[in-house]
Formats: C-alpha cells, structure tokens, sequence
C-alpha cells in the first residue's frame, strides 16, 4: 500500500522505481506497514548506507558534515554558491513512505535527468540528507539542520534522552558519528547558495486546486511542549474517589481544552504522545506526561493554545522546540513558481528543515507534491507515481535554472 | 522509606526482620524505589528463590503446582484438611513493599511462633505463594489461584501477550515452567481445609476504627476492561480540525466519564494505563487502547460505570477480567474476629487470591494489617512495625486455631 511501484519511471531512464525498491524494507514495521526510522538507530545506518550507495553509483562525493547530515557534491563543493536539494530519510512512528524519502529521492533522479539532458552546471550540486528531522526518539524536530545553523545548541542536543535514557550524545557516539564537534558550522553553511526541498504535501492544498506540483509560501509557527501532570499513585480499587489525586483527569481536561482552544484560534493542536506511570491498570497514576504539539497562522494565535491548555491540565507547559514563521523569500518563490508555470503557493503548518535553513538567510525554496489523500505520517501516506514524476521533472527544471542561469543563485 | 526496619522483630525470636532485609533489593527500581516483580520475569525468579530459602531454612517440603503456585509444607499435604496461609509475592509497576509479601513473610513468621510456642499441628500446615497475583504483566489478576480453580482457563492464559507481544506460555517456559498442564487442579484444591490470608489493608479502615488488625467481610464485585479507540493516523500540522478522527479526544471523555458515573453509583473507577500509537508527537493517534479498573457495591453499579464509559467513548468495553462478589464465609470470619478480641470486619475493594478460593467454595478468611495513610499499589505504601507484629500474633492465634481445635477446620 505505502510503496510506489513506479511503473513507467523506468522508461524515462532514471532509477527512479529501484531506488524506491531499495529503501522500502529499511525500519518497516511488518505489523503497521509503517516505518520506524529514528536517528541514530539501525534502521538509520540503512538509510545512511542507501544514500551512500547512491551517491557512488553517480560518481558523488560523499562526505558527512559535523553535525551528522549526508552530503553528495556534484562538483567542488567549495567552489562557492552551490545549488543544494534533498530532504530527510528519517521517520515518526509508523510513518509513511514519502515524507522525507521523496525528496532524496527525487533528488538523485533529477541528478540523472540532468546528466541525460546534458545539463553542464555553472556551479557545483549536492543532495543532502538532513539528520533527525522527524525528532521522533529525542523529541527536537530537525535536529540536524538546526544544528548546522545553531538555532539549536549542541550542549542542549546532546543531553537530550530518548525513551530509554540514552541521550543523543550516547547515540550518536554508538552510530558512530563523534558529538564533539556538533554545532554551528560555517564552513558548511557558506557552501549553500541556494536550497530547494521537495516534499509530499501533508494537507490537500494541491488536490483543491488540481495541480500535481507547488511551491511553498511560509511554514506557521508551531512548536512542541511537554506537559507533566504529578498525582498521588495509589490502588484503584481500595482509594475512595474523593481521596485520589489522579493526574488522568488533568490530562483529559487539557485534550478537550487544546481542540476547543484550536478552534477558536484557527490553530491546530494535538496531544499524540503520553506516558503515564506506574501504568497499572490497578493503580491510580503517580504521574502522567503528555506533549502538546500546537501550530498557527501566527504566533499570537498558538501562544493562546498553549496557555488554555495549561491552565486547563493545572500546569506550566515546558517548551521543548519553537519555531517561528518562516516566510520563504518573495523573488526565489514567486521565480519558482512562474518557471513551473504558474503553480499555487501553498503556506503550510509543517515544520522542515528549509524552513530552518530560511530563518537562518539562505536562500530557500520548497516544492510540494500532491498528496491524494492528505493523509501523512501515516502508512497510508501516499502519492500517485504520475506526481512523483512530475514533482522530479519539477525539480529538475529548477534546479536547471539555478544552476545555469546566471541571475541565479545567491551570488 | 517502604522498608520495614523492623527493630525489635529479633527480639521476639522470630526471623522477620532478616526475611524483609533479604527481600529488600528483589526487582526493585532504585529510581522510583518501587517494586517491579512481574510474574515469571527475573525479579520473579529471584522471589521464588527467596521463598525456596525460607522453606529450607524451616525445613518445609518445597512444591510448585501446575499452575506455577509455590506451596511449603509442614506435615504430610495428603493427611487432608490442611490449614493454608500465605498471599502472593508478585506487585504492580512501582508497587510498595507490603501488598503481597507481608502476608508471605508473616506466615513463616507465624510458623516460628507456632514452634516457639510447641504448638502441635492435628493437620498440615502449608505456606502459599500464588503466581501472578496483580496481573501487572498479562493483565489478568490472580491469575495462579484462578487456574487452580479453573475459573481462568489454561488455553486463554496460555495465549496471554504481555506489552512485548510475548505470551504467557513462553514466559513460563523461558523462567522453566512447563505451561503443558496449566487448569484446574482438584488434587491440590483437595488438599486444602482452610485457607487464611494476611495482607495489608489498601484503605483507612483500620485507621478510623483505630485498628491494628482487622477481618475481610466481603470483596467488592470488579473487573478489568480494554477499550481500544481507533483513528486515522495523520499530521499534527497540517490535517485540518475537522478533517480529524483524533481518538484521544474520545479516551478524554472516557476518563471524565468514568470518574462523574463513579461518583454517581458509589462506584470507584480508575484508568491508569493507556497505550497510544504511533505515540509520536507530531502525529494524530491511528489508537488509543485503554484499560477501566471498576469496582463498586453490586454488579450493578460496576456495569453501569462501563456501561456510561463506553458511551462516553463510543467504543464497546471489552471484559479482560471479572470477579464477582465474595462474602468470605459468615462462621468461619466471626470464629476469627471473636478469637481477635472483636476486630473489626471490613468489605474491600481489592481483589485477592482468598477471594477466588473462597469463590470456588475453599473455607476461606482474610486478616487486614492497619495502613497509616491508605496507599497502596505505590513505593509510598507503609504499614507500621507494630502493627505488622500484631499482625503475625493474630494469624498466628487464627492458625493455632484452625491447627488444634477439632470443631474447626472443614472435615
């Protein structure tokens, strides 16, 4: 169900469906058909090892950057103003296939339909695979680029824990990539002329409007915190109602009061993650934690979310990541959208790594491609092969421009 | 702070002090300081040894029955009307130190008393240690007196899965129980006359009564149920509000539900453990599974609470495990609350192994030991040394008893 089988991609020459064949058992779960893909775990060495193997198939230099993140130079890479594309292969929880991949992916086969075309690029190209976009295992969303760009600080980074206890430092360190050196890295930062990222769309903006393609407006502000809500642990059949304190009634009240508060704020808000401890069925929890993740038009709007749902669980909501709007430049996006003839620009309530990479001032556009469904992170995230193909030919034609035209580029 | 330092326990002549030292450290978190004694993991295992020690020090004849169910035997078990006392050494996720193995300790405490007093058995004498009291691994509670009766049956238990997906059988296996003649087992119940059971009281009964020790009168009818509230994995940041099938909407109002129809008919209900997938915190649930612990008066009301729970959920509760009332015999608990000097006589909330004996027509009578605050099923749970002490001269009273005179007993 989640796997393209890409009948047809074959016949334009590319590599296209193999590549898909080749990532598609690496951290599925055969349960969900979903994809556990989490930083720094098993299933992210196979994700590391299939980009690898494709950037030597194409004759790319590989090289890893300080914080983790998967480079393949086209090019000298230090010959300045570089054009960068790629994504993150990364998963949340039982993911789908798409978010993420699609845009590697479609990156290596822009690459090809380049060279086919003859394409003799101006300045160098690399794919990149950001580390840790998803913050699925330690809980920061695009670790990696904002790593690169020090809008996440590396003491911070590595003191955070996943599930188990281990903190980024230890996985890091047992994956094989040295901690030591995380942090902002300039050198890697001022290779970056341009950045485009393709993604599947997580909305149904483009099937609205029946285009296959489009280009990305501004990301909402959003944001992550962890709400802890301590009761008295106690046994749930002896403990007269009036003598419990049991955080889960804290919990449902903050559920119903984030829907409600994102309906009046025109926001979204979701609590998709909690513990509750011990986690008898027969004992009244001694704590219950639940994280809120609350995105809107603007940051007014999700601050108010936050603070109605604090107030309704009893408690400070603690700020685990904040993200603030990004609006992706004018010239590059408007230049983007009138090469592709004239897609719509969506803006959209999902955090990527470009949009890191726009807040930091690089140059910075993405392109979306339809989601039939809208559904995402999810197995059942899908898009039609038609549109994956249209979504590389997209690519191609911007990256195309940017690598030849000499108004181009940031330079 | 759950370790009973029991000075002035030796003085007594009695070993109790040094069984509770040697328990001390078995399956214990050093972090919540509480008990993690799963049935057939490890920490199990290591209590097993535990009470395989204590029979040898006794010179007790160690057996385990089919179901797993450890047995210490003082005189022939097949001279009949065997007097039967003991509890259960398994706990909850962070459970205390008292629920379950006081009443294991205080009947090889008991048994020292006897001897020290030359009490002369005219029957048997057995200390019992049931498996898998609380169901905290497998989710059905008492599930080793419940095989003994046969009102839990061998081929479900067998299929039992714990949070890993292992199942009962291999779990007994992999710990060298043969699972192959797990059921009802006449033999063993034949051996029993009377069984008596010590535990900790799980309320403030005792305390307002100024109590050390008092007498089961009934079990409060209870039972445990799953529901499971499917939705439609999505993302957190770009699926619309009403686009939505979020399922932790429905667990809040099944939580607030179970609390306000509690209150309604004198009920208790508890929801302490929840499990949600993908469990990622930018993503919409595609499940939320949870378990309802309800308890009340009569049937009755407990059906009512589900039934109002189920509604408010719009799922339909799926009984995991139900327990009728138990009125412990009328005779044989007024024999003990008058050898007791007229001790009060409480009904509980709680379940225990002595309920489903005294359900399956087993001569059946249960000692609460007074709990200063009412906590249990937490590292929090006390009980006073004093009134442990009370305890072990009033089970001791009870069995020298049950042991001596020819009008008690059930033959």
């Amino acid at each position: 169900m989640s796997t393209p089988t890409l009948t047809g991609v074959t016949a334009t020459g590319s590599d296209f469906g193999r590549m898909w064949d080749d990532l598609h058992d690496v951290g599925r779960d055969v349960r969900s058909t979903g994809y556990r893909r989490y930083a720094w775990t098993a299933a992210d060495l196979d994700c590391r090892a299939w980009f690898a193997a494709e950037a030597s198939r194409r004759g790319l230099d590989l090289t890893r950057d300080r914080n983790g993140n998967l480079w393949a130079w086209w090019g000298d890479p230090d010959a300045g103003d570089a054009v960068v594309t790629g994504s993150h292969l990364d998963s949340v929880p039982d993911g789908g296939a798409f978010d993420g991949p699609l845009g590697v992916v479609s990156a290596f086969a822009a690459i090809d339909l380049l060279r086919e075309r003859a394409v003799r690029p101006d300045r160098p190209l690399a794919v990149v695979s950001f580390a840790d976009e998803e913050g699925a295992r330690f809980g920061v969303a695009c670790a990696g680029s904002r790593l690169l760009t020090g809008s996440l600080d590396a003491g911070r980074a590595c003191a955070l824990t996943d599930g188990e206890g281990t903190t980024m430092a230890d996985a890091m360190l047992a994956a094989g990539h040295d901690p030591k050196h995380l942090g902002r890295d300039d050198d890697t930062l001022a290779r970056i002329g341009t950045f485009v990222e393709l993604h599947v769309e997580q909305g149904r903006g483009l099937v609205d409007q029946a285009a296959a393609v489009g280009v990305a407006g501004s990301i909402w502000p959003h944001g992550r915190w962890r709400i802890d809500l301590p009761g008295e642990a106690n046994h749930a059949g002896t403990t007269r109602l009036a003598d419990r304190d049991d955080p889960m009634l804290r919990l449902a009240s903050a559920v119903l009061a984030a829907r409600e508060s994102a309906q009046r704020h025109g926001a979204v808000a979701t609590i998709g993650k909690v513990h509750v401890e011990p986690g008898g069925t027969n004992a009244i929890p001694s704590l219950v934690r639940a994280w809120l993740d609350a995105r809107g038009e603007d940051e007014q709007s999700v601050r108010s979310v936050v603070a109605a749902v604090g107030a309704a669980a009893g408690a400070d909501p603690a700020e685990e990541s904040w993200s603030p709007e990004v609006a992706f430049p004018d010239e590059l996006r408007d230049d983007v959208a009138e090469l592709l003839g004239g897609v719509p620009v969506l803006a959209t309530g999902a955090g990527h790594d470009a949009g890191v990479l726009a807040g930091a001032g690089v140059p910075t556009a993405m392109l979306f491609v339809r989601n039939p469904t809208g559904v995402s992170h999810s197995p059942a995230e899908h898009a039609d092969p038609d549109d994956c193909l249209a979504g590389v030919e997209a690519l191609t034609t911007v990256l195309t421009h940017l690598l030849t035209d000499e108004t181009a580029g940031s330079s």
